[in-house]
């Protein structure tokens, strides 16, 4: 007995796993076959881009798409669907913004830097400190920058592929400048857009104040805008800007997630978050940031839906409200996952776009990202052209909560990273900026992940 | 002495490889940088769509796109620039093609298929035979065919992430199809565009004739048209189309690729061939058919000469004419490089448009893509998003001239497949479908595969 019951074991460890990576590789032909020939996300898409539009978080058309993106959801063969309440008070940016070289022709292209306030109502007139970085303002004295403009002027660096790292070299400025600027007596803060071109488009984006210190109004002006400035300067740098918004914070509104679960057949108490955020900034459609990344999650779920999936783990699709101007989706789900004592094993968070898909960053053990890497990516790489399986770090709004459930091993999908911030939080993020194939290649890439992961998750762990 | 030699060996062995490879990070950082920062390939580019546009062998305005990539050659400092005469029969597709269902409202989108002859100068009015596969005629009898248009409505395999392979799973109908048509009778040919989309853009491409069979005019119709056709045939089996263009072939002409050599320091003898193809098809602005493979081949070299490096074997950068309809300038190129006995060790192509870039294809012997795959790649896969060395074809150009080289290593470049075949061989082929930063990453790849290679050749032979 001893002799045969040890050949057997020894068959199954030779050939359990390479079934189990047939029968991988069968569903993720279906999953890939079933997305990219009938997958809904680019034509949903196409309606929330251009039915509803770009939907700043408190805004009337943010409420439309929460109650478009419940309907879709009710659609589909979910257990549950339901709208999480989040709190938050609404940002406007008002009236057009006006920017000009006073004396000079024509306007400058800006956008009110979100959570702004407004100038005074005649607008401000006043001369400019140009620097590169924050800390320049450390090597002057209050009295140079005290009644200014601090122009912050710090070019995107190009030479990166990984955009979204150029991105990080240069957003705390916008987070922060306002403040630093402020502390110093400055009167407005100026921000070179960020972005990856050169081109006369402003990129809006969060800033933040602090009650301390007297709030500045802060806007953005896109590259060509802020190449212009700085020449100028050069000519004369006694030369004054004329800046005028009047965005500002109104009242508290009532919004909400949207979330919808899909029972475990088995571990039913083990969750599966999916999602991403479904506001978006005020300018623009919100397409790659983030329609994309909602309708892709979803289309995802209903991928395997259509090939009669049984999960075994509970799917819990979740739209995060107001990742853009406060994360206050990601917080109350966390808080509230936490207080309801979940078991959250996992997540996958959409956000960085809907271009060619390359892979996912993982948050989580080294065990669990070798597993990927030698079993999972296998089924990917070849065939399906991603094949980047990283360690890193997770989505925004999965990073938010992620802190109160920090045993759940997190994916962050990542699309290819060439395109992104020419468009990101800017008038160009449209709809026709998504490429149909692109966008349904992702769907399969994270069908397939969250197949693997609900099939394999036990191996995950040591 | 010995035994301290030994150890000086040892070092060696331990510490040379690691040396290499921190060498050739630095140097791949620097081309990367030059390329993305300073790289001229996506201004050329404008030039060459916008001024110069669209460039069929024997045109007017291929003559022109020669002498203008001979005078962009003649600006570097390469050692010598000269045309290579390419003799060929001009195609001409005339006026605006015409199609319409006989009794039906407006006009199908279609394009004269390159190298079709006219239709009567009166146009065909003809029934249809509508069919999936060319061998679907085997099942038919002449008498059935004869006096028709064979109508192939084979849709796109949507599955495939890997588009050049559904495009070769339709392709062979778009060559074959007239004369196999014509052996039944047949009045016409009209093929479904090869496409990824379902679109109205008719995509146009070579097909050739049988000198004993008659030949038949050939034109293929947008999906959008192809939809509609077939779904009226269904209506009535008995419709008749109407279809008239008045293509052909014309008169004799001398045209030219463009080369230019950049002379080894070493070992000048051994060369290396890097190009595409500078002429493309009468309809678009032939932006990443094949401007991009030209023009980012061309900034390759440029980025290596801006960093003062000296290659080792010399460097032939070579702009193919007629790859679209005829390979003349492939063939003439190998030929003559044949004929002077001429040692070329490698080539590199660039022929599939300007995306972000995912590896190369790569033909060679499996301990050359073995020791690539080991020791090129880990310098690319991370830090540049490009990580696809995979054994497979070379490009169509050097595939005609390589047959003749066959132990020359050959990489065919590989950018991202998912958007090529929406705009191919169409009048979407356009300047804005290219993206700068894709662009001018792939720059990086191929110049920094074409550094490696220059510089490691010799570790690419047992």
């Amino acid at each position: 007995m001893y002799s045969k019951c040890s050949y057997f074991k020894l068959f199954l460890f030779l050939f359990v796993p390479v079934i189990t990576f047939a029968q991988s590789e069968q569903m993720l032909e279906k999953i890939y076959k079933q997305a990219l020939n009938h997958g809904q996300a680019y034509a949903q898409l196409e309606y929330l881009t251009k039915q509803i539009g770009n939907r700043i978080a408190g805004s009337e058309k943010a409420d439309q798409a929460v109650r478009w993106s419940y309907g879709l959801m009710k659609e589909l063969s979910f257990d549950t669907v339901y709208l999480q309440d989040v709190d938050l008070r609404r940002w406007d940016r008002g009236d057009k913004e006006v920017a000009r070289i006073v004396g000079g022709q024509g306007l400058l292209t800006v956008l009110a830097l979100g959570g702004s306030v407004a100038t005074p109502a005649e607008g401000i007139e006043a001369g400019v400190i140009e620097i590169k970085e924050l800390s320049d303002l450390d090597a002057l004295d209050k009295n140079t920058v005290k009644g200014k403009i601090v122009f912050l002027n710090k070019p995107w660096n190009e030479s990166l592929i990984e955009t979204g790292v150029a991105y990080g070299q240069n957003s705390s400025a916008r987070s922060r400048g306002p403040v630093k600027a402020a502390s110093m007596g400055a009167v407005a803060y100026l921000f070179r857009s960020l972005t990856s071109s050169i081109h006369d488009y402003a990129h809006t984006g969060g800033t933040r104040y602090n009650g301390e210190v007297d709030s500045i109004p802060a806007m953005s002006i896109s590259p060509v805008g802020a190449n212009r400035v700085s020449a100028a300067l050069k000519e004369n740098p006694e030369l004054k800007l004329y800046l005028k918004q009047n965005s500002g914070w109104k009242e508290q509104v009532a919004t909400h997630n949207v979330i919808a679960e899909w029972r475990g057949t088995k571990t039913p108490d083990r969750i599966i978050t999916i999602g991403g955020h479904i506001d978006s900034w005020d300018v623009g459609e919100g397409a790659h940031d983030n329609g994309t990344g909602t309708l892709g999650t979803l289309d995802a779920i209903r991928t395997l839906m259509k090939l009669g999936y049984k999960p075994q783990n509970t799917i819990r699709l979740i739209f995060y409200m107001n990742e853009e101007n406060g994360l206050h989706g990601a917080i109350k789900y966390g808080e509230t996952a936490k207080n309801n004592n979940e078991n959250i094993i996992a997540a996958i968070e959409s956000d960085a776009g809907g271009f060619a898909p390359r892979g996912f960053d993982i948050k989580g053990s080294d065990y669990a990202i070798t597993h990927i890497v030698e079993n999972w990516k296998p089924l990917f790489e070849h065939k399906y052209w991603v094949s980047r399986f990283l360690k890193g770090s997770p989505g925004v709004d999965s990073g938010v909560w992620g802190s109160k459930f920090p045993n759940a091993i997190m994916f962050n999908f990542r699309p290819d990273p060439h395109r992104y911030f020419d468009l990101h939080h800017s008038h160009k993020d449209v709809f026709e900026a998504v490429d149909k194939r692109e966008l349904q290649s992702g769907v399969g890439a994270i069908s397939s992940l969250l197949y693997l992961l609900d099939q394999h998750y036990d191996n995950l762990n040591q």
